[in-house]
């Protein structure tokens, strides 16, 4: 039986924001499988921000990737046809296996998932590679005590909500910025933050500066860009900043001109940038302690599911722009009719 | 006996670059000397950067002076007269004695030194605080390993000196970064740095790239601004970057915007802002491991000597201007005169 795989490649390098026109639909025949490989028919793709950086003429912390190449990014999915005895039809799996309805694949690309604990979709998001993240900067940089105030920006997004809710857990005040207030409404009420505060208002620096009580001893920071600045001065004596992304900046032609780093040193504090893939070491801790979060309903899972493949490109613009709450996904449908 | 003290105020807050009449000279009586005190006569006054951000009308790290004041300043002198039996008449030492010719003080505002060993101008230098500053900034926070490159900016000057010949003992490549080809060749010749590049000259950019080899391990910078903004292309993935000072932005009105922090993500850099005063557990160990650095000749100390306390002020103005190399002393003569 020949299958057709839509994949969904990269056709051109953006200029600034991303465009439709820089992604390409194409067919493919899925390729028979190999002794050892398995075929996944992808059910939810992850689309998250750091595929912007990897839409570059230059390596930034990844290579970029080669323009007619599949757009890379996470799925979680279901084996469908297997010559591998260690993962036989009907495993639900996750790896990076890209923007397309399947993916054949070896053991080692996979990570196989327990959807009775949680839903597919929860391990893209939560659980699954952004959690680790929220979790690693978090408790390996941000190193915050119990009764300090946490800071998180894109705290309605995927990394930043777990933050919120790990700090919370951890006996912190977690406080969040996010863009417009339906969805800091829904930082404070979903996820259970004790503020959040709209960069799109106003009064931003007053309401940063009122929701932050005594300073923040911990900044995670997602965006860079004018938050950064507006931050630095709120931050405590050596108060803790770990940068995990510069979302504000990736579609940005002329970098921001951070112009308060004078606050490094008047308050010596300790901005230290991290990769999740650095920190292999450190997933099953991560994992396990997230898992435990999710159990005992202190960490919640939520996200913005947009249908249909074909729409992933439309997703991911979106999502750079702000437009999503939680983690942002898209339902493959080819996969799901194939099952 | 009555003897006259000059002392220089704090006549006015500055408006950018300090100008001399934001100090003054004034003249008052040596009060007598309480049971427990002893008379200083100044023989060297240390003027620093850090002086300037507390001619401030906010604070900054450290409390601002008060308009009216004794400008805050250490200097090393000698005991002329003494009601205390721990400090007899002739002891040498150093403390936080002002920009005047003679104080009052206590012992536990004094550290006694030892001028057989070194001069008495050493122990405000490579000796002293700013030695302490550069031992702790590197060992701590850019925690240099043997066969890493080391760059420290303002590296003719009394902190950035000793940064680099510290990091060549520790078996590293040093590289500074100064201000005019005349200094560089100082920095190259009397603190045996490899390599010193001018930020002044038209290719500064294309001979910092050059002169970082693999890259940067560490970045100890003493500046901030635009040089800053230089260096974090170049460091390496996990680079170190203690922040130390930020010189060229202390008379700046308008902050410089620092556009490349993407490179903190990109490269996982570490920056770390530090004051010495939070680190007084480590001064023993900086001592000593200074003092032996300076004994076996790996440690050299060079200074400007500025005449006369009523020059003090444009002593201050030319070494934030950066007209210094090495160590901006001023000689206090009327200390010397009433020996």
């Amino acid at each position: 039986m020949s299958r057709t795989n839509r994949q969904i490649t990269y056709a051109k390098v953006p200029d600034g924001t991303p465009t439709l026109d820089c992604f390409a639909l194409v067919e493919n025949a899925v390729p028979d499988l190999q002794e050892g490989q398995v075929l996944v028919a992808n059910r939810f793709l992850s689309v998250d921000p750091y595929i912007r950086m990897r839409m570059e003429r230059r390596d930034s912390y990844a290579p970029v990737m080669t323009v007619g190449s599949t757009m890379v990014g996470r799925t979680a999915g279901e084996v469908i046809d297997s010559r591998c005895l260690d993962l036989p039809v009907g495993t639900h799996v996750v790896g990076r296996l890209g923007w397309q309805d399947y993916s054949v694949a070896t053991p080692s690309e996979l990570e196989r998932i327990d959807t009775a604990k949680a839903p597919m979709n929860a391990y893209l998001g939560a659980l699954g590679s952004t959690g680790i993240t929220a979790w690693v900067g978090l408790t390996q940089f941000g190193r915050p005590q119990a009764g300090e105030t946490v800071l998180v920006s894109a705290a309605a997004g995927a990394v930043g909500s777990v933050v919120g809710q790990l700090a919370k857990r951890l006996g912190c005040r977690a406080v969040g910025i996010a863009g417009g207030a339906e969805k800091c409404a829904f930082v404070r009420r979903e996820y259970r933050f004790d503020a959040c505060v709209d960069y799109k208002a106003p009064d931003f620096a007053e309401q940063l500066a009122a929701a932050a009580g005594e300073g923040y001893d911990v900044y995670f920071d997602n965006v860079g860009g004018p938050i950064f600045d507006a931050v630095l001065p709120l931050m405590r004596l050596f108060g803790r900043i770990p940068v995990c992304g510069l979302v504000s900046q990736y579609n940005a032609t002329e970098p921001y001109g951070v112009k308060n780093l004078r606050e490094v040193f008047n308050k010596r504090l300790t901005l230290r940038g991290f990769v999740l893939s650095d920190h292999k070491d450190l997933w099953p801790q991560a994992v396990a302690e997230l898992q435990a979060a999710y159990g005992d309903g202190s960490l919640v899972h939520r996200d913005t599911i947009t249908d249909g493949l074909e729409n992933a490109p439309q997703a991911f613009i979106d999502m750079l722009a702000g437009a999503s709450v939680g983690k942002q996904l898209v339902r493959i449908s080819a996969g799901e009719g194939a099952r």
